[in-house]
């Protein structure tokens, strides 16, 4: 980050969790101006020091009066805190990015991947003395339409089949140190620890451990649905999703299977991913070379492979592809702080 | 096993494999009848002994004359040592039931899942003196069929989209041990020794190591698509399969969208995969508990859940569900030992 008078002044809400670190990672990484820097959390951690970019800050309790003077609020605390503490913010003027499905669908809430729909948060201004929500979308949404926006508007999706291969880190760091502690525990043959999951995860897969709703679907599969309905504004376009929890660490895989209303052959797909912003191709057919979660971990980019005609439909119609992405960095926090640049336009 | 006068004399030719370590578990588990049993394998292999229902064989090694007074032949050692010794065994006026892929696509070759259909391998007798081939389905191909076979029967399946993840046991036995010793090296921060995959597959996944053919499927999607048309009968059916392997042990789960050309609701697709043969329904929604991989594994079973109208489809005309069997049982010796119990009768 970049300490500028005259830049916003920042807070980051859940600063303890998986993304509040990489919030702070984020900002550093990609030079973020700001003139103050707030770092908040639940009760429990306050107090505690996190040093960042040769600072100590002091974690403060998050309260009604933490938005005093705070122009950028990104949030990350789960879907609770931010609907008691995000219109508080919003109150006190400040511009709030939250990672939560909270506001996600509500009317008026800009629901936003820089790359995909910058204009739904155009008429939001920084420094107009008048606070916003903006939400950050779901990691699968995110990472899916990062590869699927550039076909879609060369070809208009019209159906989406998307399969999920989703890591531990979108249920937090404890589901990460579950992972890691389980799997130590079964390779010593003992009986797996379950806490943060009901069933043994490591060595194993489950359906998305989100509550399952009366259609059949759980909430992160409709996430997928709607959230993609409204960020295209599409509200005709075809989704279904099967969400699945693999034992990887901190990126996702989904294999994605679209229908086109418009003609689209592989090479003129794999062309436009190719100069798609913040996607990059790995379609090495040769060399067996694909995406893997192992290598988008830590990175920018959501990676594509597996370009090719879907067999299963007549002509140039229909394709398969292969995505990953950290579901941590562009899934949540890399996000989050692209829509926050946005705002410094 | 039971030692029988007048049963079949069986050979397992690759006995010290993991399938065909799991053909003598599951013949044992059956009850299977046999006068005699001979077990071969590579020459690096014959001389070991192996203790088996209170006997200890010597394992032989696979010549040209392995066969002469074989019954039934079951065969897992590889494409290439069933196209060369299978016509041998044949030749010598055994039954030849084939785990490689050497035979499937054969004309005349029956493809085979004992509950899809039988009818294919009605015609080929034992004890006429004659031999034949018959070939065991691909896992993956005999577990998505389990399960989308009765849904078929009854509305028709048009088109179907397969992701599968799928478990080292499909490598073989040196695959697993890869992913465990790899996964014992990550956790002690270690490099992670590739050998049988080129690539870390501990707390990672990747695109199927099967070559991938000039239409960018691989070897493994192909057999979902082309194996299915088969077993079918139906060379119209429509099916795309993105495969990727996932860092479990031995069970095989698949995520499979269905569209049908007549209606079939998701209530009645549940009635029906309750009544199918070799098919338990797991799809408890209020208590999230569906099929996984660990609780299917050692099963004979292959485990449906997820049941749900499709939304991206109008009306009763699409299904989404979530297959999990155990790839080393049903995706397998299972099934081979099936379609031997099948000349019995």
């Amino acid at each position: 980050m970049s300490l500028t008078e005259n830049a916003p002044s920042i807070a980051i809400v859940g600063v303890t969790g998986a993304v509040g670190q990489e919030f702070l990672s984020v900002l550093s990484d990609r030079n973020f101006p700001y003139r103050s820097l707030k770092l908040l959390a639940s009760k429990r951690s306050a107090g505690k020091e996190i040093t960042y970019e040769d600072k100590t800050y002091v974690v403060e309790e998050l309260t009604d009066q933490s938005f005093k003077d705070v122009d950028i609020a990104l949030f990350s605390a789960g879907g609770s805190i931010s609907k008691k503490f995000g219109p508080v913010a919003v109150e006190d003027g400040a511009i709030v990015v939250d990672n939560s499905s909270a506001f996600r669908m509500d009317e008026g809430v800009p629901l936003v991947v820089p790359e995909v729909n910058p204009e739904a948060m155009e008429h939001i201004k920084i420094g107009s003395g008048k606070g916003a929500l903006i939400a950050n979308p779901n990691c699968s949404t995110i990472i899916c339409l990062m590869a699927a926006t550039p076909l879609h508007r060369h070809a208009k999706v019209k159906r989406m089949v998307v399969s999920t291969y989703q890591a531990a880190s979108g249920a937090g760091a404890a589901a990460m140190e579950e992972l890691e502690l389980q799997t130590r525990e079964v390779l010593e043959g003992k009986e797996p620890t379950c806490k943060i999951f009901r069933q043994q995860y490591a060595f194993n897969l489950f359906s998305h451990n989100a509550p399952v709703l009366s259609n059949g679907y759980n909430e992160e599969e409709m996430k997928l649905v709607k959230e993609t309905r409204k960020i295209w504004n599409d509200k005709d376009v075809k989704v279904t999703a099967t969400c699945i929890r693999v034992p990887v660490m901190r990126a996702h895989a989904e294999s994605v299977n679209l229908q086109f209303e418009n003609p689209l052959d592989e090479d003129k797909a794999r062309d436009i991913l190719k100069n798609a912003p913040g996607v990059v191709v790995i379609d090495d057919r040769a060399d067996n070379h694909f995406p893997t979660p192992l290598e988008v971990s830590n990175k920018d980019a959501v990676a594509v492979g597996r370009i090719r005609r879907d067999v299963s439909q007549d002509g140039d119609y229909g394709l398969d592809i292969f995505v990953c992405g950290d579901q941590i960095r562009k899934g949540a926090a890399l996000n989050a702080v692209q829509i926050a640049e946005m705002l410094l336009k």
